[in-house]
């Protein structure tokens, strides 16, 4: 009876249930439900709870589930294998040289994403002939959404869909009602780079070839948007340093594991910031107020460069800046520096008159802090691009550099300009 | 020759052009392409970019293009539009009514996103009845992919697909085939949860129905993709306080209003955590290494704080997260704390030693650190958890309120310690 409610659950449901069960549970479970119900609920989880779905069905059951997924799922699983049970697992399976196949290619290529399980129709067949072939082929409905025409060499020629063939006449050849700006890529390129595509031009689905143009797979619309997901959540914990796969709801030793080696450096970089700071001690312990503006300047500065990093690199993920526009941003941030820290640096000046009644206090943070947000925004744009143009991900902790950078800066203006003035100061 | 060349391009290809071209240009490009052209940008562009297209085109040529588009991107458009052109413009349009109706919808919820361009079928009906008419009805090809099955009052009972329909013999009723496991939404859910549906089950529409599960309309995939991604987006800037609409690509005086207001209540925070110091500029004067501790020590909590702020907000909006795991996160991240606190205090009092060399220095920065990154995580949880629950986006500066807390608690705890043993330090 459990079993029967079970099944009745959506795949994508019952995988949210079992992968909350602990361990001894969830073997229980997946060995009382049929294969086919195991198998679908591979369609539906995220790659990273792919490791516990498999350890739930144990590794000698996979090859007979992963004869009923789809060719590209059954790649991700064997992906996740030691590579002496990949190669006992492809070889217990029926279909092991073709997903075999789809596994040389890169991970996040469009290769390492793309399905095999796409319907390909000769450009020379008429429209009765292809209806037939479909209700032989009978094709699941998710991939019969576009139908994709080829040359007698496999070259893609362009799409038709389902609809264009019921309202065309039967003797019709599809090569007159071929649709032929399909946008495909190749399978090295980049899995972004292909969802991207996705997104710009409203398609269900993206066609991958190979070098000469011959299709080699199909990449569908749900696979593309768990990249941008991805991608988007990438970013975001890179920005901070953090591991793409973390998880506050992880368990607390594997959060240590992963977190607490990037905060280390991060820390590192902040006693850099304090070696800048120790040598003017003597300047501090005669002008105090000093220290409180420390924390201000190298704080807004950081904040005011954390968001022109921010923009760039989801700029640069969505396609909405462009290597090429380096100096458009720079000349912007630059400008945009001088006026806001005109704006900012008056009231701060006014604080720092307030704590002081000198004068001479209120000039020096005022200049301090202009020159460290211009510097910060300037600095902002530069980090990303640099790294993008170095082919590196722009992400990639933006902000730790960038706040170490605007710390040490702000720091040196801040308590350099003090001691060159130390006798106005105290 | 022009436009027989530029409307060649696909309409995302070429709605990029027209958007790039100065103001005069595009108005006299526009006025050059055919109507049915034009009403295809419109199509493609995203909603930051509607205002710029519909002044190219021109308001008073709008009716005759919105005739052409579908009738959410019509509705779309209509929005950005002042409410007296919004009334003169539906009332030019044969299809006003149609479009006016789906203005009555929140902007960013279901009825929002919706278009009314499904089709629906009757349960009642055979196969080849449902066959006929969309041979008759010819439907956009991106439409037909689920045709939705209805009963008599209109209540959504499931979907086919055209696939279904060919393979099926012709006598059978609809009623028989038709897949019911349909996840539809109501008109007033939020676009997010939509999205999510999508995602989930891996869909290329969602069904939108209304508080009696009558169909109302269907949310096609390439708009809920547009919702993901500017979720995403809105996310990030949110998080460090920028306008979701802001690119660093806008002219620099649109920048300016856009930051400056929010970097300016960001620096009253950080006025805020210098009044915290202030009282301490006597304990500072006599022991000025604890100076240099002020940034290293704030600095490294706002860091850990943010981390877990960036999980908790974007945990919650792909789903991994959810309020009532609130105990679990604030349990882990305590633990989280107490074990990096006690790594990074070490280095850090070996540093104060170092710089001192007085011990008492060295655990003051010890106790400093490991009380502030302690309180930090728990903050970063509770901050973005706490909004959710009292309905705000959890996004919204959340790491502003961190950073302030984190700094002005450091320093409290740190000169507060450090003036209590001010005796051992000088
Ligand atoms: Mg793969
Ligand atoms: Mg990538
Ligand atoms: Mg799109
Ligand atoms: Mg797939
Ligand atoms: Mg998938
Ligand atoms: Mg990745
Ligand atoms: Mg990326
Ligand atoms: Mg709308
Ligand atoms: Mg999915
Ligand atoms: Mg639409
Ligand atoms: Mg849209
Ligand atoms: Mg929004
Ligand atoms: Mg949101």
């Amino acid at each position: 009876k459990l079993v029967a409610l079970v099944t009745s659950l959506h795949p994508a449901d019952l995988a949210e249930l079992v992968l909350e069960l602990p361990e001894e549970e969830r073997v229980a479970l997946l060995d009382h439900l049929p294969t086919d119900v195991v198998a679908d609920l591979f369609e539906y989880v995220e790659d990273d709870d792919l490791k516990e779905l498999i350890r739930g069905v144990g590794v000698k059951d996979l090859p007979a589930v992963l004869e009923e997924v789809e060719d590209d799922v059954a790649a991700d699983v064997i992906q996740q294998l030691e590579p002496e049970e990949q190669a006992e697992t492809l070889a217990q399976m029926d279909r092991g040289e073709e997903v075999a196949e789809l596994l040389q290619y890169g991970d996040e290529s469009a290769g390492g994403i793309m399905s095999r399980g796409f319907v390909a129709l000769n450009e020379g067949i008429t429209v009765q002939q292809a209806i037939d072939y479909l209700r032989v082929l009978r094709p699941p409905a998710d991939r019969a959404y576009y139908l994709y025409v080829v040359d007698d060499n496999r070259v893609l020629q362009g799409v038709v869909s389902i609809r264009d063939l019921l309202v065309s006449s039967p003797k019709t050849l599809l090569r007159e009602i071929t649709q032929r700006d399909v946008h495909a890529v190749t399978t090295d390129a980049d899995q972004e780079e292909a969802a991207r595509i996705l997104q710009k031009y409203n398609l269900l689905a993206v066609p991958v070839v190979d070098a000469e143009g011959r299709l080699e797979g199909v990449m569908t619309a749900d696979d593309l948007i768990d990249v941008l997901q991805e991608e988007a959540t990438e970013d975001m914990y890179r920005m901070v340093g953090l591991d793409e796969a973390e998880s506050v709801m992880a368990p607390v030793w594997r959060s240590v594991r992963r977190r607490v080696p990037w905060l280390l450096v991060n820390l590192a970089t902040a006693f850099l910031a304090a070696f800048a700071v120790a040598p003017f001690e003597g300047t501090i312990s005669r002008a105090a107020t000093l220290a409180v503006f420390m924390p201000i300047i190298a704080g807004h500065a950081g904040n005011t460069g954390t968001q022109v990093v921010t923009l760039v690199v989801r700029g640069l993920a969505i396609g909405e800046v462009k290597l090429s526009d380096w100096w458009t941003v720079l000349r912007k941030e630059l400008a945009f520096g001088l006026i806001h820290g005109a704006v900012a640096g008056i009231p701060t000046a006014l604080l720092g008159l307030m704590l002081s009644f000198n004068p001479w206090l209120g000039a020096v943070v005022f200049f301090a802090l202009v020159a460290d947000v211009i510097i910060a925004g300037v600095l902002g744009a530069v980090i990303p691009l640099a790294i993008k143009r170095s082919g590196g991900d722009p992400a990639i902790a933006g902000a730790i550099w960038l706040t170490t950078f605007t710390d040490i800066i702000g720091f040196i203006i801040l308590l350099g300009t003090g001691t060159l003035l130390i006798d106005r100061l105290s």
